[in-house]
Formats: C-alpha cells, sequence, structure tokens
C-alpha cells in the first residue's frame, strides 16, 4: 500500500490505538485523524501519536478519510454506522474490529444502504484485559490472526486493502462467512469467557472473596486472568452473539455431565481419556506456538 | 531449625526435588537421600544436587532420615506409606505434599497404625504443567502458601517442624482442616482443572484441532495453559476427591444454567451483573498480588 491517504479511528483505544500507531510505523498513511467522545482519551491519542487531529464527532471524522477503522464496542457499531454514513467519501472503505460479526453486518446493510459495498467486516484477534489508548502500542497485531468476513456484496478491491492494511500491520489474514465466524468465537472466545467470569463468580459466592483467591494456586491465576476483561463489554458481546453463544454453552454443558456421571460412578479411564486428549493438543499448539514466537 | 540429621525424599520430581534444592539452599539438613523408581530421575536427582545419594526403595530411603516428605502422586501415597512403615525412625516425622488431603489422611492412618501422630499431612500450593526433577528449583515456593493439615492425633511438635520448614523455604503456611481443604481445593483447583481439560476437549470434538487453536485469541490460551498438565495425575486427583469435585461441579453447573437462561431471555444485565463482580474480584486481587510480588 503506497504511502498517503488519511486514515480515520473512531474509537482510539487498545485496538483502534495500536492500528494507527502500527500503520504511522509502517508509513501507510499521511494523515491520522480520530475521534472519542471521551476528552481524556483523545487527548493520551494525540499525545501518543495515535493521532494529528481530533475531530468533533464521528460524523466528521471520516469526512475526507480514506480508510475508516471502526474501533468501538460491538454495542456501539450501529449508531456510529449510522452517523457517519452520509460522510464518507465516495473513494473511502470502512471496516471494524468487532467481536461478532453477523449483527455488526447487519447493522451496517441498515445503516449504509447502497454502500453497504464499501464496508469491510474484520475481527483481530488480539487484545487483552486492558483497554484504552494508554494501552495501545504498535506490535499488538504481529504474529495475530485477522479475520475478515466480507459477504458476497463486498467489493473485492476494498477486502484487499484491508487485508493488506493488517498483513503490513504484521498479522496473518484469514477469510470467514460471518456465520461460521460468530459460531466459532462463541467457542474460542465468547464461551472461555463467560466460564472465567462465572467461575469466579461462584467461587465468590461459595467460598468468600478472601478465601477463594487465597486457597487458588497459580493455574486458577491463569484460568481466571481473562476474568479482569472489561464485564461490560462481554455482556454486550454474550447478547450480540447469544443464539451461538447459547448453543456453545448447551454443548459444553451436555459434556460437563457427562464428566459429572463419570465421577459419580469414579470411571478413571473416562477422565484420563477426556483430559489426555486435552492435554495432548494443549501441549502440541503450546510447542509449535512458541516455536513460531507466539508465546 | 538447626542444621543436621537427614531429609529424604520419595519421589525427587518438581515439587519433591524443589523442597530438596531449597533446604539445601536454606542449610536445613546436613544428609538428602532420595528415592525414585525412575533411574534417569534418580541420576537428575544426585546430579542437580537434589540429593547426595540414591536409595534402592522408599523403605532404604527413610531408614535414618529425620524429616521424611512424600512427593509422589497421590494415588501413590497408600502404597509409599505401607512401604516405610516398618523403617521410620522413632524420632522421625513424616509429611507429604499431596493435592487431596482426606484419602492421604485415612492411607496414613491405615498404613501407619500407632505411628499416625507422626505424619503431617501437607500441601504446597504450588507447581505448573511442568513436572520432573528438570523442572526443580529452589524458589519454587517463595511467596507461595503451604497448607497444613494436621488432625487432632497428630503431634503438635512434628506439626510446627513442618511449619519451620515450609516457612524456611519461603512460603507461607496456614493451618485447615482436612475436610474443608478438600472442599475447598475442589473449587479453586480441581474445578478450574477439569473445566480446562473438557473445554479443550469440547472444541476438539467441536472443531478439529486445527480450527480450534487456529482461531483462539490470546485469552484463549491462558485459560487452557492448564489443560496441559499431566493427564493422569488429575484425573486421580478428581477420582480421589471425586464427592467434593462432584459437589463443586453440581454448582458450577447450576450456575451455568442460570447464565443460559439470562442469555436465552436476552437478559443483559444478568450477564453484566455476574461478569462485573469477577471482574471486580479478579482485578483486586491481580492488583494486589502483583504488589506483593506473587505475579
Amino acid at each position: 500500500m503506497p504511502p498517503g491517504g488519511c486514515l480515520a479511528v473512531i474509537g482510539p483505544g487498545l485496538i483502534g490505538g495500536s492500528a494507527a500507531l502500527a500503520a504511522r510505523a509502517a508509513g501507510l498513511f499521511a494523515h491520522f485523524v480520530a475521534y472519542t467522545p471521551d476528552r481524556a482519551e483523545g487527548r493520551l491519542a494525540l499525545s501518543r501519536g495515535i493521532a494529528d487531529r481530533l475531530a468533533d464527532n464521528a460524523a466528521a471524522a471520516v469526512a475526507g478519510a480514506d480508510f475508516i477503522l471502526l474501533a468501538v464496542p460491538p454495542a456501539a457499531m450501529g449508531d456510529t454506522l449510522a452517523a457517519i454514513a452520509p460522510t464518507v467519501g465516495s473513494g473511502a472503505l470502512i471496516t471494524d474490529v468487532g467481536s461478532v460479526k453477523v449483527p455488526i453486518v447487519e447493522a451496517a446493510r441498515a445503516a449504509l444502504g447502497e454502500r453497504f459495498p464499501d464496508f469491510v467486516p474484520g475481527h483481530p484477534l488480539a487484545g487483552a484485559e486492558r483497554h484504552g489508548a494508554v494501552s495501545a502500542r504498535a506490535d499488538l497485531f504481529r504474529d495475530h490472526r485477522v479475520l475478515l468476513t466480507p459477504l458476497a456484496e463486498t467489493d473485492p478491491a476494498r477486502t484487499a486493502r484491508v487485508a493488506e492494511f493488517w498483513t503490513a500491520l504484521g498479522a496473518a489474514v484469514e477469510f470467514l462467512d460471518p456465520l461460521r465466524h460468530d459460531d466459532v468465537l462463541a467457542l474460542t472466545s465468547h464461551l472461555p469467557h463467560l466460564l472465567a467470569f462465572s467461575l469466579v463468580d461462584h467461587l465468590l459466592a461459595e467460598l468468600g472473596e478472601q478465601d477463594a483467591f487465597r486457597y487458588a494456586a497459580g493455574g486458577f491465576r491463569d484460568f481466571t486472568r481473562i476474568a479482569a476483561s472489561d464485564a461490560d463489554l462481554w455482556a454486550d458481546i454474550g447478547c450480540a452473539n447469544r443464539v451461538a453463544l447459547l448453543a456453545a454453552l448447551s454443548g459444553y454443558r451436555e459434556r460437563l455431565g457427562e464428566l459429572a456421571e463419570a465421577l459419580a460412578r469414579a470411571d478413571r479411564a473416562a477422565l484420563a481419556e477426556c483430559f489426555g486428549r486435552a492435554s495432548a493438543a494443549r501441549r502440541s499448539v503450546l510447542s509449535t506456538r512458541t516455536a513460531e514466537g507466539q508465546s
């Protein structure tokens, strides 16, 4: 992608801010504009070089921009898309970083109308329990996957430009159907978050806060690290993807029921079989990833 | 504890080996003997300074020892106790590191008979998915908790010596009833392991190995790190503590059922409430622990 043009980031937090920093480091754009309703975040975005200029609102931020990155929480995507629709330039593209895709695709279709082909749905598999511009860093996407979920109507040239963008930031781009995306992420991301939150909550209820953590070994700390994530964001994601998440949760609860039955009949072999398959797979992936430097 | 005497470690792996290395560094004993049926592990224990001398069997290892540390898997504790019972010296104490306490206490009562008061049940909350003498390190217990679960019959002087031992190794010793220990650890350790193993196994079944990990973000890696643990060891622990683990699992499944109902009725507030309690508690503990250097 030759340098030039303007990147507009709506929501210059951990993901949006990191994308802007990385794009600046890669020399992808000549101008960087951002919009956030949070004034302190905006000042931080300016001082950290995430943006050269802050806009007063989302519509003003995207006017004149070539590459529009929507990095607001999934629940805010619909309003944001509606706000920018009137001022998106004719040659511009819009992409997003939302953790769910079908609801955002639907919101984009409704808000953008005949400009819907200019929208390339995306989801970088990066981020942590931290958030905000303060946590943004140019290497956040290096060696991480970015999933793009273009539709039949999506302009292939714009999809290619978005893929080029993330590749330049060090990410590995993959393409997926939006429905499949939401089903898969319900299992690999949304369900684990629900389990971690609810396990910590369950232990608080059963043992009280002091004992719950007092008698926890190291493994529990790792296991529940994602329970320190933004509760409101994950409640939104859970609701936005609730059909797929419910299916994932139901399937997992059935599996737990089988393990409970195995425990009830003291069936050590059944436990060892389940644990063994998981351990072998987890170890093989852990070592592979470490070799790739994806620790 | 004045230096002198002999430490016998049955099972000089990660936990037993680390305890011996730390005890040597702290100058707690003059002699270090170990027994393992694994010849390669034995050679490693000698070369790493975990032991000065290897015994041919457990009974020979404890003859003449003052402090006997049983660091074999929980399922092997009964046989080990029976094997050493005839050769334990009259002034010696026996302690263990098992992750479950009631079944080991029962095994010790059966194997040791009138020498049962010389046995101090213990459980250091340290360890990882690694194991073996190769992973042993002198600082493994620093700033970690060690739970001792003495009974009414346990000799208080021996309990005090075991507490002194772990304190000298940098650990914080706490006392707990064995039944309470097994109930609490079922929630804080055994249940999280079962969940991590079964979640990975479920994803393998639903998505296949490649996609299960391909579309997993960073949180999933932390969440499932403990699924790389020793599957046989955890199947043993699960079965040894199956009554408490079943109760913990049943309670958690009920909580998941409530969350499924909340999802089914799109009750965002119920999700946010559960997630919010967990996130606040997890964050407050995370920051406290970090400040204490227990990262």
